[in-house]
């Protein structure tokens, strides 16, 4: 903590989940030397300074990046190319300015051209997350042994790059660099099909007539809730990430459809072998991803068992 | 603990996650005076008598059910029958048989014809699991506060289904009774269709050339790890549940689809309203699970995150 900050002046644009996640943990490591934070709405910013998040809570985006050496945008996808051109006349020369979008090829397209020369744009992307949004559902260690993807356009300045790096690092990420193209292929399979299929699937139980909500919801620890806690994610954000990944999400679903319907051909067709060939090859991913530490090894999730409970018996063996 | 035993003698034929737990549950709450348990590979055996999970371990199914009160068959659906036919003429009359197995109408119909009369046949699911398999996965606490199904056939005796509710709130469960056809309708929606999906996608993630295995377990945090745990799930049981429960789960497919061919539609044509929409409505859902506490409240299901470290600093603020 005694060590040097990593940039002076840190502005936060947008401070829900991700936002306030990397204030904290900016702080916590003595990462930046100052934090101005502003958002769109009156009643997120009162929240941040009343949180006590930022060092200073401005009103309007030009304000906030006066003077900043780090220019983090977190807000949806969609919106990032009008904070771009809000802010880009008022940017200090020098400065680097980053996001931390779940689509990155409309990124460098919407917020690019607003970016004058002598300013450093690195599109960055941690991928960290949970169900929950606001300033008040971030944490300090959000972004602990998760990987930051950073996509710089061509010609980026490599050491305006490694700086940015080294700010992730020191909130405890790993880091990988890529082509904006290939991150948004790579994230419409981990990420942004499996938010797809999850509301879907919310939303074709929802609609059952058959089976009631209270059903659905009681008897959904046989699997079906372990979907539902992406598909309680942030309407906005995941909205604007399939509008503006549209090409890459769509060649995935057409893929994942492909291979639905050969399951689905085989369970028709009473094929055991071609199932239990395909749930075999299944755990080999899983077991992957326990050992390098992207998941919990205990069993589900870890989740809390309660205890059990001594009940009163009103049967009993010898009572029949 | 004081309380007498709901039943003297419980047989466990086959005793994996499941099974191990009943052992487990039943005797810590002493809802059982003995246990004898038998599991069809010489190696499981040896493994349960090693745990001390059953009084008495035997070598057949014919023997664990000799003079049992209460017989629970805990092997993959698919072979439910064979084990009924079995066990059949061995039965103490009075007994009563029961199962753990995730569809009823196929088991009614394969196992209901070999259990004599004078001995109760009360068919039951608890919903209830973890992605691990075999004895030492199970653990005492498994079903506190899931709901186990009983779908007794017509004319089964009400005070052989009240006593088998009795055992399994003994060990933690909530009890509701339905028909079989039910049953396998709810079921196909809150469990067979969510691990379809999650295999299918956990197949198609990693058939893909254009993004590597490495890089899909990297970076499954932002969502697909949620879908590997229950792609991790055992391969025989899921494939005889598949089989077994073709025409519910193949409705429930069929709907799913059309589902997601609408999302679909919606992103190709940029409807982002349609998206909003769909992506509110599944919160609320979330919501409920969440309040009648078939899961947690915490986010990330409450997985642990590893704690920030203090790196050394490469980079500082006036270095550059």
């Amino acid at each position: 903590m005694s060590a040097a900050p990593i940039f002076e002046r840190l502005a936060l644009i947008g401070v829900g989940l991700i936002g306030s996640s990397i204030a904290r943990a900016a702080r916590a490591e003595g990462a930046v030397r100052s934090i101005v934070a502003t958002a769109r709405s009156g009643v997120t910013r009162r929240r941040v300074a009343e949180l006590g998040l930022a060092d200073q809570v401005v009103e309007t985006n030009a304000a906030a990046v006066e003077g900043a050496d780090l220019v983090i945008v977190c807000v949806p996808v969609g919106a990032c190319g009008a904070v771009a051109a809000e802010i880009g006349p008022h940017l200090k020369p020098g400065a680097t300015v980053s996001d931390v979008g779940s689509v990155k090829g409309s990124i460098i397209k919407d917020m690019g051209p607003h970016i004058p020369a002598g300013i450093h744009f690195v599109p960055a992307h941690p991928v960290a997350g949970t169900e929950h949004s606001g300033p008040d559902a971030g944490f300090a260690e959000l972004f602990v042994n998760r990987w930051c993807l950073l996509t710089p356009p061509e010609g980026a300045n490599s050491q305006a790059v490694e700086r940015l790096a080294a700010f992730w690092r020191a909130l405890g990420a790993n880091i990988e660099t890529m082509s904006a193209e290939h991150h948004d292929l790579v994230l419409a399979i981990t990420s942004h099909l499996p938010h797809l299929i999850a509301y879907s699937i919310v939303g074709t139980a929802d609609d059952l007539q058959t089976v009631t909500r209270s059903e659905v919801m009681k008897f959904s620890a046989g699997g079906f809730r372990d979907f539902t806690r992406i598909a309680a994610s942030d309407p906005t954000m995941w909205r604007d990430v399939f509008l503006h990944n549209k090409d890459a999400v769509l060649e995935m679903l057409g893929r994942f459809n492909e291979d639905v319907s050969a399951l689905a051909r085989a369970i028709r067709w009473g094929d055991g072998d071609t199932l239990f060939n395909m749930f075999t090859r299944t755990r080999a991913i899983r077991r992957g991803i326990v050992e390098i530490g992207q998941d919990s090894e205990t069993p589900d999730f870890g989740r809390p068992h309660p205890a059990l409970q001594h009940l009163p018996r009103p049967y009993a063996a010898d009572g029949e």
